[in-house]
């Protein structure tokens, strides 16, 4: 073991207000966290957010990822689309090239994409549209970082395609023996104690690894701990994280400090 | 006068299909201009359109404009829309930003930026539209040039700024004394003779000048020229302009290499 | 003067929540106001939403008017946008007929029209525009009323139609001599003194008159008062202008009853 | 067997323009056809476009049917969304609700639903969907019919709730000996040969029943016939499928008068 203190980046996925609309403190939630996943306009996020949302981040020091939807704003990208492959492809890349406009101009730039919603659970599970992911970033620029739950399909396709993954870990969901997470919707799948999901989340970093619902503890590294924003409490729960992490003696750093990206 | 021949320029505005709805035999024009007007989303061009024709136009060595627009896809961008300077600059910096990435996905990068119809005809006339046009050029990347008409407020806007601005002329519209278009609607505004037309593309590329509907020949020096896409025939028409221009002596070439852009 | 006491209608847009964004206390203000402006889905307004909206304004005896809007979910209808006449006459038809669905649906129908932000005040002021929502209502059902500000283009044009005109009031604005809105900008344009709205509500009720910024007092008969939703304190301040009226001995009432509109 | 002819329903899907994007000649297929599926502007026809169809088909004594869809005008409505029953329920309530208002004022009305697409492919399969399709019509107006294959999980739904199911026959489309059609992408799915087709379309009719790909002869008792209007000839199909019905001595006829539905 090294001398090195752990190290650990908190993302969240941010930027998802539109026109009159606001969603979530973000401001509050850029000043607490080291990665953002911005929205970018086909679930949220218009382009006045985008630009305001990159400025903020970039001026907290806050790494920028692009938060890829489905082209879905009224059902705010948590409906599945069985979209083909190639046409997904090209969503994406429209995303990803309309957040590194906003992000160059904010003096900073695209670092990795977290695709959201019902992409999210489509890729981690689908080949077609874990591929189409992967390709989006491979065709827009390669040295561009993966960042979602590492044993998953979407995973997989990505290290393949000498992707680097940036392993996301979950701090108020509970994870079965195999790595997953339980389902929303069974008993105990949401850690609804704060104490409790503080305490995951201290675990995961200094042990890399978690208990799970059956009671035993597999190991789980992750390189960044996801804050849901559109929780109610979301911030304040974000400080008493990042909190406990500190006192534990965690580094919390963007993932480009973490994992040398770019 | 140099011996190098005049060259000049055919641009024209393309990608404009959406989804299953086709607009023009993008091929067939991409095959005969230089330079290719690509719609960004926000009037027409999804995002498999926008990959589509990057990639044709990177093929066919025709350099990539962001045709952007106001975001009105029933319009398709005819009409005008009240926007805040600012939010104007965000829309646009969104567009660029998306195609600029197709663009480098095909290999190609936007080289230009040209305002289409309602944005374009706002932006020739009122300082905020055409401060906001400016502005996100600039932020983007104060290499990318303007192209639109001479002696119109959005290119001295450019100038001032510092940006190269590529002079549009216009084939088949008849000219002021002033230097304007005689405006759509007034008898012969549109010259709708296709070889009195393609006369007036020739000498404007030859004598840097045009003959005026009082009669009077004024200078008009211009680095391009319009091909209307969604005219009936426009790919004959282009053809025809093309050979004429050429049987003239004039060698046609992307912007690119005429002004030395980037 | 009859022994019927002095009724009124409150007003307030609603509805204007949009997939996972939500604006306004809609249910609070659902139970204090009388007559209810639903978005129709152009500038707000989902289709869950209308429907709810429609189903609790019909459960709290509220009447249902059509509150149409521009096309603009990113600018919530609050920037101008030309559209020809024709043009704008169908998407009001489409926005009305959609309303008129869900408010079939909840048992209730739609009685009046209102435009929302940039078409209203266009409408007020234009010719074009008046006339299209004008004709939008005559060609839905000739039964339906307008409400509007009275001495405007559009009261005139909806008159001269042969429809109601319900006249519109408002609480938290200051008028001018001649019967218009003090600009919002100018000083004074609104009453922030919630005090001082509602005694201008109660005189504009009691007396059919309002005092001016310059200090006379002119007629000013109206059938409805207009809360605006998207205030903060939007719903105490509806509750404190109603319980203000209602010690004043005047009755609320829907226009349906107040105009025995259809 | 009665002395009355035998009697047809032409349908085809129309109004699919969208602003300035044209799709099929919809005034030659509705001097064609009897009853017209209208777009209602979720996967195609803005409210220009559905004016004037639903104006068009009430001049040419055409019926008006909803041809809703899912919300997906890039797509077409050709790519299956995954929406709670509810929100699609609410979905379709706004578009019938939609085309219904021009249809009044083209002095018709909405006689049946049709879903489009991807809607139909899911809710034919379903029970979500089409219990949601079956709910918006018996919400709407329990006197709208349904039209859709028979035999369907969809056409249970409507008959299971009162509804009045017009059965829909293809021309073009292979059957298997369970009554369903032969999944396109299988060898001879679609009869090419414009011929072999007509031929089929007059057995139907003549003798209610269909001649299946193994080659037994299966009973396929229809009341209209589906022409698609985005072939290429599809009016030159649709006049040569009538003629050859008018030969045979097959009256055409609007499904209103076939089923006397209202």
């Amino acid at each position: 073991m090294s001398d090195r203190p752990q190290h650990i980046s908190l993302n969240t996925d941010i930027g998802e207000s539109f026109g009159a609309w606001t969603m979530a403190d973000d401001d509050a939630l850029l000043a607490t966290v080291t990665d953002a996943n911005i929205a970018c306009g086909f679930h949220a996020g218009d382009p006045s957010t985008m630009r305001r949302t990159c400025e903020t981040a970039a001026a907290n020091g806050v790494s920028i990822g692009a938060h890829v939807a489905f082209h879905d704003l009224r059902g705010f990208g948590r409906r599945y689309m069985a979209l083909p492959r190639q046409q997904l492809l090209e969503d994406l890349l429209y995303q990803i090239g309309a957040l590194a406009g906003f992000a160059r101009v904010a003096g900073s730039e695209v670092r990795y994409v977290k695709p959201h919603g019902a992409l999210y659970h489509s890729a981690v599970a689908h080949d077609e549209h874990a591929a189409a992911v992967v390709d989006s970033i491979r065709q827009f620029d390669q040295n561009l970082s993966l960042l979602c739950q590492p044993g998953t399909k979407l995973a997989r396709h990505a290290t393949e395609a000498g992707l680097t993954v940036l392993r996301e870990g979950f701090i108020d969901r509970s994870y079965t023996a195999d790595g997953t997470l339980l389902p929303r919707g069974e008993p105990g799948a949401v850690i609804k104690d704060p104490a409790a999901a503080v305490e995951q989340a201290v675990a995961l970093v200094a042990t890399g690894a978690v208990t799970t619902v059956d009671g035993t503890t597999i190991p789980m590294p992750v390189d960044s701990l996801c804050i849901h924003s559109d929780s109610p409490g979301a911030t304040a729960f974000a400080v008493k994280t990042r909190s406990a992490l500190e006192t534990a003696g965690v580094v919390l750093a963007p993932l480009t400090e973490i994992k040398g990206i770019r």
